[in-house]
This record gives C-alpha cells, sequence and structure tokens, in this order.
C-alpha cells in the first residue's frame, strides 16, 4: 500500500488523482490533501478518502473548512508552511505535486527534503528552480516521476536506453486552439474561447498557457532540468490531435515515442503506480479509428511566448523564474479581462527585458525574483493600460 | 572489434551489413560470407573483406569461385553443410543470418549451436522452427536480434519495460503496392508491378511477399515466437508511410513505438552494434516534413495470406513451414509467370488444407514437413494449369 499526499487535491490532477486512487482499492492509502480555497470539494474528500493532515490556503479558509466538517480527528493546515507540512507527513511514500504555479515550489522541495517520491505536475517548480530541486532530488535519493503526458511520455521513451545515446528530445504541442489565425484575430481572443481546448481536459492557468504556446515553453525548461538536457538538443513539434505524447531520438536516428489517448489518468497512473502499470479501464489506443495523425513546425512568430522560454533558458538564473512569475500574473490578467490574449507576451517580454537574472543558490533567492517579477509585471500592465 | 559471418551476403541485407561494417571501420571484422550463386559479387566482397571461409550453393558454384579468385587464400565450402560451416566459424562473435527462406534454417541453428549471438533477417528460420530455435536459443545463452524493422521495433520498444505489463503487439504494414485494387485487377497483376515497393528497397521474394501480405503473415509468426506472445495478442496495422516500424501496447493502455526513416540499415545497425547504437549518417526523421501518417485496418478479404498465417499459428506444429514452404514455392512460381498473383494464396490454401501438422522435435522433422509442402504446392499449381 503507498501512501499518497496530494498538493493541489481540488484541482484538475488532483480530482483526477483521487479517481485512480479510487479504482485501485487497497493500492493506495491518501494521508495528506491540501488545495487552495475550494473548502467544499475538500471537504468531500475528506470524508471519502480519510486523510490524517490537510492544508489550505489561509487561516480565514481553515477556519471555514473546521465549521463545515464539525466533529472530525483530521489535523487542518494553512499557508505555505501547512503545505510543507503535509507534503513531509511522516509514514507518506509518495507526494502528487499538483498545486498551480511557483506557490507548488516550497511544498514540492519540503517532500523532496523529507525524503519522499514525488510526482510532478506542478512544472512550475522545476521551472523556478530546476537546479536547485534536481540536486535536492539526487542528494535525497528520491524519485521525481513527471505526471505531465509530454514529459511522462519521454521518461518511458528513454527507460531502457542509454542516456549516452541520446540525440534529442522532441516534445509535441496540440498547437492550441488557435493555430493559424492571424494577428488581427488573435488581439480579440477573449477568456472564454482560450479556455476550450481541443484535447485535454485541464485547469485555467494551464488551458491559457498552452493556447499561448507558453505551457510548451515551460515544458521545454522542464525537460531541459528533468532529463539533463541542453536546449539546443529540445525541440517542439505540433501535433493537433495529441496521440503521440513525446518521443525521443537517439544518435542512429531511431526514435522512441509514448502513444496513447489523450487522458490525464494515463500519466497519473504510470507515476503512481511505477515501477509497475496500473491496469487501465480507459479505453485504448486504436490508430485505424484515429486514421491520421499530423505534425507541423510550431508557429513562433504568432506565439512568441515559446521563444522567450528558450531565451529565458539561454539567460539562465532566474530568468526562467521571472518569465514564470510574468506568465502568471499575465494570465490571471488576462482572465480578468485587464487586458487582450497578445498583451500576454508583451507583459512577459516587458519583464524578460528588465530582469537582471542572478544565479540562486536557495529556493528564497527563486521566491524573491517571482516576487520582483510579478511586481514588474503589474507594472508593465498599469503602464499599457495607461497608454 | 566484433567479427562476423554474414549470410547472404550478396542479397539486400547482405550488402546493407557490409555497407554498414564498410562505414564503421575498426569496429567490425568479416570473417566468413556465404552466398548462392552470384560469385562476381561474392569475388568483390571477397576482395575487399578479406573473409577467411566463404560458403556457396553448390560445388560447381565453389569451382566457378575458385577459378575467378585466382591466388587467394580464403577456404571455399558449398552446400548447406559448408553454410552450416561459415555460421559456426571459430572466433565469430555474432552470424547475420540473411538466407532467403527455409534455406537459412539449418545455417541458423548452426551459428546457435556454435554458441553464437545471431542478428536474424531470415524470418523462416522462425516461422518453420519457432519453438526448436527459440530453445537452442535459450540453452545456448545467445542473444537473437531481429533484423527486421518491424521486430526491431518492437525489441526496441519492449526494452525496459516488464514483460508481464504487455498487453500487445502491433505490426505495422506498408499495404504493399496494392491496397484498394479490386479483385479484378489484382488477378492481373504482373510480377513487374509486384516488384516495385512503394517504401522499402528488398530483395524479389520479400517485395511479392509484401504484395500479398504474407510478409506480415510470416511476420505475426516470427514474433509469436521471438516475443512469446500468443497470436490473439499480435495485431497488425496498415500504416502506408512506413515511419512507425512497429509498436507494444501495454495494460495500463500506453503505447510504446519505434519509428525511423524506412532504411534497412536501421535494424542491421542496431543488430551488430547492439547494447550500444551505431552513430547514423543517415537523414534523421523530420515529422514535420511527413506531415502526415495514416492508419487503416488490413484488408483480410482480397489479401487472404495474413489470415492463413494465423491459422498456421493455431494449427500449430509443422503447419507454419508448410504455409511457409507453399509460399516459396508459389512466389517462385508466380515470378516465373507460371501462376497468376492471386493464385499464390490458391497454392497456400490447397497445400494447407492437405497437410497434417506434426510436433516438431528437431530441425530434420521441419524440413521434412517442408519438403513435403514443397512437393504438394506444385502439384496445386500443376494442377491448376491443367483445369
Amino acid at each position: 500500500m503507498k501512501a499518497l499526499s496530494i498538493l493541489g487535491c481540488t484541482g484538475s490532477i488532483g480530482v483526477s488523482t483521487l479517481d485512480v486512487v479510487r479504482r485501485f482499492p487497497g493500492r493506495f492509502k491518501v494521508k495528506g490533501l491540501a488545495c487552495g480555497g475550494n473548502v467544499k470539494a475538500l471537504e468531500e474528500q475528506i470524508r471519502a478518502f480519510k486523510p490524517e493532515a490537510v492544508a489550505v490556503r489561509d487561516g480565514k479558509t481553515a477556519s471555514a473548512l473546521k465549521k463545515l466538517l464539525g466533529k472530525n480527528s483530521v489535523k487542518i493546515y494553512h499557508g505555505v508552511e501547512g503545505m510543507a507540512e503535509v507534503a513531509a507527513l511522516k509514514g507518506v511514500d509518495m507526494v502528487v505535486s499538483a498545486i498551480v504555479g511557483s506557490a507548488g515550489l516550497v511544498p514540492t522541495m519540503a517532500a523532496i527534503e523529507a525524503g519522499k517520491d514525488v510526482a510532478l505536475a506542478n512544472k512550475e517548480a522545476l521551472v523556478c528552480a530546476g537546479p536547485l530541486v534536481m540536486s535536492a532530488v539526487e542528494r535525497k535519493g528520491v524519485k521525481l516521476l513527471p505526471v505531465d503526458s509530454e514529459h511522462s511520455a519521454i521518461f518511458q521513451s528513454l527507460k531502457g536506453h542509454r542516456k549516452r545515446d541520446l540525440l534529442r528530445l522532441t516534445l509535441t504541442a496540440s498547437g492550441g486552439p488557435f493555430h493559424g489565425r492571424d494577428m488581427t484575430a488573435l488581439k480579440k481572443v477573449k477568456p472564454a474561447d482560450a479556455l476550450k481546448h481541443p484535447n485535454w481536459e485541464m485547469g485555467r492557468k494551464i488551458t491559457i498557457d498552452s493556447a499561448t504556446l507558453m505551457n510548451k515553453g515551460l515544458e521545454v525548461i522542464e525537460a531541459r532540468w528533468l532529463f539533463g538536457v541542453e536546449p539546443e538538443r529540445i525541440s517542439v513539434l505540433v501535433h493537433p490531435q495529441s496521440i503521440i505524447h513525446s518521443m525521443v531520438e537517439f544518435v542512429d536516428g531511431s526514435v522512441i515515442a509514448q502513444l496513447g489517448v489523450p487522458d490525464m489518468r494515463m500519466p497519473i497512473s504510470y507515476a503512481l503506480g511505477y515501477p509497475g502499470r496500473l491496469v487501465k479501464d480507459i479505453p485504448g489506443l486504436d490508430l485505424a479509428k484515429v486514421a491520421t495523425l499530423s505534425f507541423r513546425e510550431p508557429d513562433t512568430e504568432h506565439f512568441p511566448c515559446l521563444g522567450y522560454a528558450y531565451d529565458a533558458l539561454r539567460a539562465g538564473g532566474t530568468m526562467p523564474a521571472a518569465l514564470n512569475a510574468a506568465n502568471e500574473v499575465a494570465v490571471q490578467a488576462f482572465l480578468d479581462n485587464r487586458i487582450g490574449f497578445m498583451d500576454i507576451p508583451f507583459v512577459i517580454k516587458g519583464t524578460m527585458d528588465a530582469h537582471k537574472p542572478k544565479v540562486p543558490t536557495r529556493v528564497e533567492d527563486v521566491m524573491q525574483a517571482d516576487r520582483w517579477a510579478r511586481g514588474k509585471a503589474e507594472k508593465v500592465i498599469k503602464d499599457k493600460q495607461m497608454s
């Protein structure tokens, strides 16, 4: 029986994780849960899975949850420290890290420092602090298993093959809902349009990131650290059907790819069951029915965020953290109808241009750059609104 | 330095193998060569690669070769025994088994019995005598590395994953040049039409087998023994671009596939270099340029040979050997313009219907069924010509 803490338990990945847990009774025990402010959903999860401890965003939310629960022995923590408590809970074998954004970094590091294996959906932790996270993983000897479908695909494709034979990683991208639109049309995109992803059901933040191709940019940075591969050897290929989840090319020209129906439960269950595989109850891949897989180069002119991610990797140090923070601010502003769709890359570019990257030696250095970039991004937005 | 004997050295696979050897000076030494009757090509290879021993079809061919060579220290063998001598040559590490047809069985077994690793292109050895070959491989503790692009793909896709998680093997098939034609058109197919394969450059026999889908049927039987998977868990998918070379599905619905440009030097160099990979000098796979991969179910009505292969596996014993022998006879008769294209399945069916399979305990039992089926197939052809 594998004991789990799930950080981000009411989000898309968290709910899918609990769905997998429910389908394999006796295989998993949920010991810890953490979320932001959705106490109604959390209450139901507490009654269903009976964790030892939970954490929510702040003290006020904790009180609201307590009231909802009535007589219940679950320990309730709050704030970043609370998330870290749940991540480091005694007896937990694996932490599913699925908090959205750089807010996931501190709890993810807490899990690693406590010697837990981590199933990582919170790509921003690696984006912001890749070298720090990976050195902690090595030092503590824990497993870091990717939950992103692309990185799970690469992880599975590399397995059994020699790292020294690796030539290139290729991340596939659906291309988002707006591929092929011209600049005038892109400028008019509304949040409701951008929230409709053609293939994957995901949270709001990542769905907007998919539409701008920033999600793929963040994934390039994530892959760089997770697999230890230089950015020049990571490429992106648009593949609208999202059937080939990603691939790996070796020095002899041979390519190994992982394929499947686009269902997040697949990479989640792979990470949860690792090194075994959990028998699926989702439909298998029927390629004769899919009939056609297509591929094209990404359009970096209309979707500049992907290029910014490579720029941030080249600049190094805290630049990826600044890119990520600016993106989080810009996406929120777009969802709040404060800026347009094409202002997202504008805000990121403006923030990156002003950022002087430093080499971070601890998580606090990263969080400081994160805070700075959030302030700067808000300023870029304000300046834009005034002009 | 890996010492090689190459059986079938003047055929398509043999020539490609020597091409790979030539590109990696210092990595391989050719100690033995064997072919049928192309003494002119063999003479050139002897002068270029300076093997210790060679073998040709018969004594007459051996004499012709001797005359051509003049003063040369190479040892010349002939006949099946001669091929077996070259296969078992002292100091040879790996035998590339690329003789066409069941004629490859005895030399392949000789290589295994002599403790040599085998790079197997001669699928008929496994088709005719799968259980005998595999038990010899196990008993002698040698490596059996597939050279067929499909089986090399499955071998690479299974690597690093647990056998018990395997759900299904899917062999891809180009579908051959005649997919979509109606029966009237198929009956009129001439050898010259059938010898034009859309994607792969191969020998005459295998190119005709590709056009009838018998090649895929033989590959199903080969996969059954090579990977120890029941026929119900081996499927065939038509994929006209031949980019995905084959794939493996696991119990969680995850599919691992191997892809690459269709170039036989890739699976050959994988087998030669195993467990390493030889750096390619062939162009890499550019999926954005390929743009589209398509898939459909095979048409077993117009191409019944594929179904016959599954029938032969179900019947067991010597039935696959009978299927293979009847096919070899029928393909030769078609190439000689003695029968039509759609008579190939007719001859195979007629032979299989008359065959009473026995469980072979030694290679001679298999060769006896092979001889019987050749006689029967010739009789079916004669009866057809008289009617």
